[in-house]
């Protein structure tokens, strides 16, 4: 059913962090939702990848060289006068919470997206999570995507949801995490929250419930995907970007976003989120191949695996 | 591939609950472990479900027919002088936590599970959470059982561990919550407290994660079921011995412990742990029957379709 690949625009964040974790301290190590996102999904739809985003005079070349090695497309980089964003979290000791320590926007406080001519028909976009007013203008860029996916969070959620609601009314594919989907519904159920968020714009919702999988809501119903269960758990920076850019790398590589694609492409974007966690900033995602997802993918399959049927027993009573 | 169904044997509490739930206070609600699992069981394996455990003077001889109506074969129940074990407990407002205000053992405190000599070849074996000196007394009264499941709890686990050393050594499966399985491995990483955990005796696992689903590892791996998303929970009161009581009920219908039986009936395990939640006590579970079954099971088997192949896109780049 693979159709013809098609191209994949991520729009988002670059960065540079400052991790605190129980295992140590790492600085200066690359981030950034745009980052995290292109890594993954050019694992899947390398060479259709395309990073729209903002750098300050600090960052090296070498580091977009790389994404280039990787058939990241980073043309729409712009590079611009002061500093490269850089944040600085903390985590707790079980890694299930962080703090931010300091967060310095630096170039990307003015970052106003501007999508080149020739990539203005791209027909996949990924919108990272940036004010939700700029993801507006980026989708008013776009000459008839097929499919418009978008992240957010509590930030734009309090303080602008005029903007969001004008977001969430032009998007295809909203992918945000439970506390998210919880704090824009205002509803604690996760299945009703899901219902209200839809009807405000994306016909299909992703909720990331990190080490607890992933539920997508759409005209067919729910769905869900485990996390991988995991012996080594070593750093959650990105694995939510890394999870959207899976998702829609895969959508992308098989040119549909059709109800069965879209269940699909969770287990890839479980996969890679996977493997963001088991290596500090994006160092796994840096050193895996094709053959290391395939693999994932095997060990996924097996996890769901009940042999296909689910039959009620004879009743004997 | 379904063998003849055979008997299942279901040995624990049978009490009555005060349930302090945010939505109102119920009394004298139906309850226990043995309780629920029987229930849950009956209607996968009805008039094969024997249950062995005590109630006072004061518990009705109406509920004990009602059982017997359900198909469940209550001759092991035995009545002692006393009152019947009574628990109190109140949940927090999102029914994530809850707290004992009051454990009145009575009857339950010298309870000595003695199986009937015609019930001693019941091939599969559910041990409700009781001392696990008791639990490794009905093993030893049991002839050739092709299945023995356990559930234990933190307060055994932390006071008896010589005891339940000696039962996981006597046990085929595990059934325990995540917070057990931590506390008895003290492994907070679940796939090595698993891997630690079946080093002791059981050769397969499950561990119950509430609305996070399930895990099961065997020596096929690791296989997952999620729990289904619900819009309306009212009380998770013996959810999980619905679980453990469905599970062990599907297997006996079947005759058979496979491996991927074993995964099917965590289909149905969840199925009736979603249930049971539906109501207060045992309400809904007393409430549906097998096509209401059939029908959740139908949703969980959309819930995980993602159409059966998941092949990593080829390559363009």
């Amino acid at each position: 059913m693979a159709r013809k690949s098609e191209q994949l625009i991520i729009v988002g964040s670059i960065a540079f962090d400052d991790l605190d974790m129980p295992s140590g301290e790492h600085r200066n190590v690359l981030g950034g939702a745009a980052t995290y996102a292109a890594l993954a999904a050019s694992l899947l739809a390398r060479g259709n990848v395309r990073v729209v985003g903002v750098v300050g005079t600090d960052f090296p070349e070498e580091i977009l060289g790389d994404l280039r090695g990787r058939g990241i497309d980073t043309s729409g980089v712009e590079r611009a006068a002061g500093r490269t964003f850089r944040w600085h979290g903390r985590y707790s000791s079980d890694l299930a919470s962080r703090t931010t320590i300091d967060t310095q926007l630096n170039v990307f406080a003015d970052f106003a997206p501007k999508v080149r001519e020739e990539h203005c028909s791209t027909p996949f976009v990924l919108l990272g999570n940036i004010h939700p007013e700029l993801q507006v203008r980026v989708v008013g860029q776009m000459r008839g995507p097929k499919l418009v996916a978008a992240d957010t969070m509590n930030f734009w959620i309090e303080r602008e949801p005029a903007s969001l609601a004008k977001m969430l009314a032009k998007i295809d594919l909203l992918i945000i995490n439970d506390e998210e989907a919880r704090q824009l519904s205002g509803i604690h159920n996760l299945v009703r929250a899901a219902a209200d968020i839809r009807k405000r714009g994306p016909k299909s919702l992703v909720i990331k419930r990190g080490e607890f999988g992933a539920l997508l809501f759409d005209e067919e119903g729910a769905f869900f995907v485990p996390a991988y269960p995991l012996e080594d758990v070593h750093d959650p920076t990105g694995a939510g970007d890394s999870f959207a850019g899976g998702l829609m790398g895969y959508l992308a590589s098989h040119g549909e976003a059709s109800p069965i694609a879209l269940r699909q492409s969770m287990f890839f974007a479980a996969a890679l989120g996977s493997f963001c966690v088991e290596g500090i900033g994006p160092s796994r995602l840096l050193a895996i191949d094709r053959s290391d997802l395939a693999g994932r993918i095997a060990a996924f399959a097996r996890l769901v695996n009940y042999g296909g049927s689910l039959f009620l027993p004879a009743s004997h009573g």
